[in-house]
């Protein structure tokens, strides 16, 4: 199919354009030249060198990334990005970007399909940004450990910092590098908040406020969402998909 | 030579750091791998796909600009800017932008070089730009008409509005776009002001203050500080040098 | 009748008040006492010295401009702007500018007049201005040419740039010095942009993108919106209209 | 002499440009046509109706003010604002306006001439705003009761706050409506502060932090510098100075 | 009742949370542990020192005020600020603060409050403040005078500016510190604005636009609010109410 | 000593005023009521409620602490905050803060602490942040390994990202959550980056700019300035001191 149709399709399906002026992320198709034929569709969480290269070699036409190229600020095509263009341009491998997007989604968001994954009731939007909810919170009908939730989610290595009571009931998920929204989960008065990195500075809130804190990873986080548009691009269209893993343990 | 020493003697010649803040122009090397070698520098106007071409047929491996590539807001790599990078990374060309320095410049701006070729006297700086005077002011000695001044310069087809005294004696100059500098010109008592173009938003300022404007082109006046600047480096160093023209009218 | 009912019936015709905010120029009455009788109202593009002259002249009470004398800066009464002043109080001469409510009008706008000039159908909004669309786009069912449409327009020495297709379908107007609304034209996919100044600054974008730009000048393209508020207030009231013409060549 | 050496003087003299920036007031002069001819200057607090008809009826070419007309918002030329240019420009009468420069300056202005009236020693720069002192402080070595510096300074009327020691030593004043540096004077460990308005806000600061405070009037404490500055003019050149008394009992 | 539910039905019957980004006051609870009983419930207008310790005196557990302790920054807790928090901690006494939404509240709010004891008609939303309207203003069916008004409320010794009408028929009313609301008072073409400080920097508009201003303290028009909220929680719980009052004669 | 004397002290030494503007932290004394005496310091990282009873337990009346209470918002005084700051007064332990002060200080900050630690030479400022220099770089004479870097400053389970030479001579250094500032050790560089905690964000930036990361945690690598500044206390005053360890595990 035609490229543009699917940037089309990616850009309403990800309601891309109403997060302008809230993502500082440059969304939609951040690389590519006039419109051509897409066969190949490539999916990760970063768009870098090794994932370019990952994507190429996979014969892909357009690659779908949660972290795109631009930030906000103008960026001077030297060195690394410059290898990273290249590589792009010589590689035929155009670029689409749905960060906030991606993250918010009510489908196949990363948020959502970790609440999914955790069986959550009573879902809701949780964590406003600029007036937006980015993330969900729900209820774990049973009880669970942190653990338990750790090792249904696949983490490997997660921080889980105990502050809370041992069985979590109401959880808030928002992915990546969210420390601040544990602010949220304490306001919300849930018992456990998930995300990806959890810094130093909010330690502190999360002890004397008593909650439970996992924090699965940034990467691991950010992959149920590219994975769960990866399938649904699957079903919809008769493409060809692949998903280039590039973890960084972080 | 090596760029990366090139780079070096013209941000510094250039005095490009102190443009920070001032400039949204992103000035200094804009396209380029990590170092290789300079035999050839080309110069122009503008960052555009046709001097692109000009300077890559001309065995250019370094490209000097006054209008640069990045304006303050990331660009995505689409449709033209797509073309125009893939250009210069098939082309081996890269390119460094000099925008307010080849302005403001004491030496080969646009504005100097503009007030020397009129033998302007007591030249001193003028138009002042968030604390930097970008262009240069000065007197005619024996007092000269418009007609004469745009014949000086070289103007084929200049727009002169004629509401000042018939003979003029003090200049004002300020390369491009630079319409709202006309009150700087009105405020500081000169009789003629020189840009390139004039809008009609400032038409009834320079009418009513009763001052003989001369718009040259934004095109041709700003040719002056590339030019000036490639035989600064044609003296200094030994490398190739060429100006690749492509007026546009305007 | 009364000025003040004049005036609220124009605040309230061209939607004044939901420009606050978007528009930086001041709207409504700038100049006037308390209340007082109108006869003859004047109507002109721009607040000046020659046209105050040519209204008070023309026995005018009120004077309706496009561009009006207040621009989001407090102005000192100095020089001749003290002159402006002295003009219309000693002449008995109010004004009432609308900028942007003549622009963006559906009915008296001068894009929507330009846009039924040319016979445009499938008429939308064009060209976001702070979420507020100031421009007109449609269809010239049989195809023209940027000759034809400049002859249709009456503009006498036109700026074309002839980028795009010899045969113009797609057509997007904003009057005035609108350049860098040639990048919405570009993203609607039309075949011609129309406005009235265009800068060096966007002549690449136009050439890359491969799109026609007509540039009728900024005066021309802006006496279309005060000559239909002219024609719509004659109809309404019974009172006597008279344009002020005062063309700048730009 | 000349209006425009006199205004050279005044901005020199009172470093009118240095307050760029700092001071919203638009400062230097603010009404009158090209140059004319000044023999007499009148002095008062306020631009106003009743001022602008004394200092006509005195003979007055120019009017120097303490709060001129323009303070960073564009002004409808309507309704009293158009009396008072109406009254101006018929009266011949043009004016200056000095606002931070007449309450910060160190010879004459509002608040030196306070604290030289008092008789303090060790004067120093007091109360900052934006990176400037606009007060000064200093020591009566005697100490003093604020009944005491109200008689001195002529208040008829003063609202005292005795929240601080009887015998006052250390003394701050920022002349008009000044109520928040109360709390620099806490910083500075003063013992009385001395201002015009004073507002409800800050009167448990006052309280609780131990100051006695007396307001003595916004016109009354702001008519110190327009005197100061008259007898400096009425010394420095052959000019007739007239005062324009207009008290607002606030 | 629990300090939490009653906490939850004022920011409900206060519309709190409509309030964020318009008020820079921080309100709701603003000082108090996790949750505890509350039997007594003190009114005040200001959160200071002496209200404290009357309200702890009156064994109160909750204080509402109109004043509260935090204003956009962050405040050390240090010297009054301090002493202030060590007496609400020590004494098991809570804070309360209503800023804005006691001011513009249309059943208990200062303003609405006023309206009714002085038996306006026809009353609306007046004097708008970044999108909402703080005060009402309505008709005296009988024409009133500034005196009747006065002591109508209860003013001792208030301001009168008699510019306008003797005879008052249209009334604006904004309590506290609202001098600039005077503007919109004129704008209305109301005959008399009532507030509670009037600040010399708006005389002149009041007396050149010819409109009646009676100020009647800062204190006493912000008793209403306070006193009316007291009466509707004596009537909707069954709690003990105290109004502590501290008045500043300001 | 007079804690007065103690906070002017480090208020001068700490040159606290010169980061007004810089840093979000209140910094200086934060708790406090008028002055009283001290005997015992305890210094710590972070104010948190288990730091504040461990200096309770310790004897201290001061507790100087690198990340202090007041972060540029408004705190309302609940829950954890109201138990931290009634810990606070009724321990009559008193607060001191000095954050970026105590990053960049060229003595006792965190910094500097850690370059001599590993016997830098030639050692500079490094990655400014509006306009000030945070960090310090320098030179390792002799060439060292990332486990050697690690060892020396104790870090007991550091993230080590390998990605530049595995000898390491050139280190920049800025503790805590500094993870941008790699942008600035690729700028000047460097082959290797000390900091606390490092983000995924910034992950692919080290590894395509070929630079060695080390972490060796936020808690960790900022317990250096606290404890430098605790020694040079201890040397200049006859005072108690005491560092009060609450590790965080981040």
């Amino acid at each position: 199919m035609k490229r543009s149709e699917l940037v089309t399709y990616l850009d309403a399906y990800l309601e891309v354009a109403s997060f302008e002026g809230i993502d500082r992320s440059m969304n939609s198709l951040v690389v590519g030249p006039l419109d051509r034929e897409v066969h190949t569709v490539a999916f990760a969480v970063d768009a870098c060198q090794a994932v370019f290269e990952g994507a190429i070699e996979a014969g892909a036409d357009l690659l779908v990334v949660h972290h795109g190229l631009f930030w906000g600020q103008p960026l001077a095509v030297c060195g690394p990005h410059y290898t990273r263009l290249k590589t792009l341009i010589e590689g035929n491998l155009d670029v689409y970007a749905a960060h906030l997007p991606l993250d918010a989604h009510s489908e196949v968001g990363n948020n959502i399909t970790i609440a999914r994954k955790l069986g959550l009731q009573d879902i809701q939007g949780f964590a406003e940004h600029k007036g937006r909810m980015l993330g969900f919170k729900g209820t774990l009908a049973d009880g669970r450990s942190a653990e338990w939730i750790s090792a249904r989610l696949g983490f490997k290595n997660p921080l889980i910092l105990p502050f809370g009571d041992e069985v979590i009931h109401r959880v808030g998920i928002v992915s990546g590098g969210a420390s601040s929204d544990v602010l949220a989960a304490l306001s919300d008065g849930l018992d456990c908040f998930i995300t990806g990195e959890f810094e130093h500075q909010y330690y502190h809130d999360a002890a004397e406020g008593g909650i439970t804190v996992i924090a699965g990873g940034h990467y691991v986080t950010e992959t149920f969402g590219p994975l769960a548009l990866m399938e649904h691009i699957r079903e919809t269209f008769s493409l060809n998909v692949v998903f280039v893993a590039n973890p960084t343990g972080l």
